[in-house]
């Protein structure tokens, strides 16, 4: 039986007999009696299991050691002590895998920076344990979310010969012997797997606007990838985004739904990791649950990028960064923001040229139909836009920031053939689980991250 | 509205007006009235609009071409003509995106050769329609199956520096420049993103053993890849794979889940998808629904790799391979066992020297516990194993396949730290799509497959 499902029929198993296997997280022993606090993963709760001297291997039980596997049987009863509900009174408990005492997870605070040298043990910590719950149960959540209404789940190719939009460098993928390039001092593409250089995608925006006019409704939810040379809190050079597209639908629709599917996912997890989340909210972010729950109950502001530097150049603030039209707005800019309206705030229409070519241009020829989502205590969440669906004007677009159009003829020809107001939007799934769990690093909410110089497992 | 809920609520919206966007996949006009063959990609299911020559528009309509975007405003009618049950009466329609006449997408059989030089538009066709609509629900069966069950989902790494069994060849990802490598003649890893040699992971199924051992039970569901120069049916450099790891589970237990699993994916893309299914079944494989209902009653029979070649070896046929016991079973092989036992037949305790090095030694000295799972009409469908979790077992069968243990300390590592009996297996999603669609080829079932040579989008 799991944990879990102990817990959740608890009422018809008093004074039953139950079977568990997991792990001793923390185990204190007295002469006649013991306390073992054990856990087998399936939820976050531990069971206190109780044994007694009356047991033929009492002695034995009493060397079991943090971090090993047991197998046990015994009786689910109230408790009387303080801390949990009930315990299990064991009858037997089997050793299945020994640990030793060199055993790095011991029942004490470890740093973060410790557990990420150690990252394969790290899940077995409340912290992280709760983490990639929610890492689980948050992706879940996307996933019934579009499919519910109806979105095709579709895979954009992570090796790919185009790069969307140059949004960072990309990672070169090839089969071609570096050594034997060194030696015969030659380059050949045509021998490489694809016949030409190849990379990993940073954005499967472009693939998903093909499918979007295929089915009108579409999400990708894949890995991406940077190579960014960046050692900061919020980079990884692997990390998985969210990227649905909507045919029929213009920049104020895109909204109603990147704050509808944000409303959605932080109900659904706060529905089922209420004891993860209650953690976090003790103890990792106080006034997490009040933040969240105040999203949930938040009408989003919606406020031109022009606008929001008036407001921005008008407040009684010295800032870092000057914040001026026709520029992007630092971190400090968004956090006002926020805060200036007490809730999530979408930011729209922004200017041109620091956002990307596929944009839809506004009639003022000045910004673009884009909008990011700034919401409170993160920041910018998401981002999006009306796309381009004018032919013309598109390929205008391309030619003046001087981009290649030879081998994107497809993505425009979605113009041509039967093309549509559509818009889409972009997630980082790790920025939003820093935004859910309070973790602050990046490098937290990933299993195995990959950073500049950080390649294990 | 989307076709899709004007199907879900037909009854209620007879005689009622609906305004719907979509596509015209189809025109037929004559003197008086017209028929567009309308879609919008949320259903299978087309509407037929009529339109008739007392709008006022009427000569513009009948000049709409297939392939372009409109929104039509009617009334929804019970129809009397033949194909469908219903239509739309037509009030008015407004072009919002022309499409030319050089539209490839015609309404008329297209090879499906054609149609992968096509592959941002063949979505637009009833075949990869379906195709990539059950892609979408499949994948949702996966995670709701797992989910449902409290697996934890689990992403693994993509890009790794170790190369988890050798099973293909890895594609190197690097962001050092080749033509200065050609220039200097040196290749200086140290200098790479990462600092050392890193590579597209063939399997997240070491990584994932790292959460079965801190969840109990877990899932991965990503790409995985492979720089295999083979140009088969069923070879894609980039695809999709299903691992579970399961904690406390002997391979009995496995088989147990690969079974379940899959028969409750089949039952849900027959529930969710009756339209493409039957689609599939007239067109594409005749017999494909008996085929999925017979997999659903079916036992699954299980045999070891031993018993198998004795069948085999016994059967009165002329095979191309000899089978042999210690060797693997070709197609031929598959296809008779699964005939013979007419169902789905698991093959387990596999010669240890054609399997991977962390599977389960069994205590003969000669066969792993591994497990291939054989159905009807498309052969191996998965493979699993319960893992080797004897530490100092484990380390002999990596020195006696000359394997570097660098870099796996943590691998092994499990076995020191509580380690315990488990098992996982993998399953290909494509092959898994390829088995529920009949569709033969896996670049017909991947959007934008890559192949050798072949990396267009």
């Amino acid at each position: 039986m799991d944990v879990k499902d102990l817990y959740q029929k608890i009422d018809k198993l008093i004074n039953k007999e139950v079977t568990l296997t997991g792990w001793i997280r923390n185990h204190r022993k007295q002469k006649e009696f013991g306390f073992i606090d054990f856990s087998d993963g399936t939820c976050f709760k531990h069971v206190q299991l109780v044994y007694h001297n009356d047991l033929t291997n009492f002695e034995e039980i009493t060397k079991l050691k943090i971090g090993s596997s047991i197998e046990v049987v015994g009786t689910v009863i109230k408790s009387e002590g303080s801390g949990q509900d009930y315990e299990v009174n064991v009858q037997s408990i089997k050793l299945l895998g020994d640990c030793p005492d060199d055993y790095p997870i011991q029942p004490k605070r470890h740093t973060r920076e410790f557990l990420r040298d150690e990252a394969y043990l790290r899940p077995r910590t409340n912290l992280f344990q709760a983490v990639f719950r929610v890492r689980s149960v948050a992706a879940m959540a996307i996933h019934t979310y579009f499919q519910e209404k109806g979105y095709i789940y579709f895979h954009a190719p992570l090796i790919t010969a185009s790069d969307c939009e140059g949004a960072g460098q990309m990672f070169q993928v090839t089969t071609l012997d570096l050594k034997r390039i060194a030696k015969s001092g030659e380059v050949d593409y045509s021998k490489d797997f694809f016949g030409k250089t190849a990379g990993l995608t940073v954005s499967g925006q472009l693939e998903a606007e093909t499918f979007a006019m295929a089915y009108k409704k579409t999400y990708t939810f894949g890995p991406t990838f940077r190579a960014e040379n960046s050692n900061t809190k919020t980079h990884a050079s692997e990390f998985w985004m969210i990227e649905p597209e909507i045919a029929f639908c213009d920049l104020e629709a895109d909204m109603d739904i990147m704050e509808d599917m944000l409303k959605y996912i932080v109900q659904y997890v706060l529905d089922k990791c209420p004891d993860e989340m209650s953690f976090f909210d003790s103890f990792v972010e106080k006034g997490l649950l009040d933040k969240l729950h105040k999203l949930l109950t938040s009408k989003f502001t919606r406020i031109s990028h022009h606008d929001v530097i008036k407001i921005l150049k008008e407040a009684k603030v010295k800032w870092e960064f000057t914040p001026e039209y026709g520029e992007d707005i630092a971190k400090e800019h968004e956090k006002y923001i926020t805060e200036y309206f007490n809730g999530p705030v979408f930011i729209k229409d922004w200017p041109k040229d620091i956002k990307a070519f596929y944009m839809k241009q506004n009639s003022d020829g000045e910004t673009v139909a884009a909008v990011d989502l700034e919401v409170p205590g993160a920041g910018e969440l998401m981002g999006g836009s009306q796309r381009e669906e004018d032919y013309d004007k598109l390929v205008h677009r391309m030619e003046e920031l001087g981009m290649e159009k030879n081998g994107l003829d497809w993505y425009l020809n979605l113009r041509r053939f039967g093309g549509c107001v559509h818009s889409g939007f972009g997630m980082g799934f790790e920025r939003l689980l820093i935004y859910l769990t309070g973790v602050e690093n990046i490098r937290d909410v990933i299993p195995y991250p990959r950073t500049p110089g950080n390649c294990d497992y």
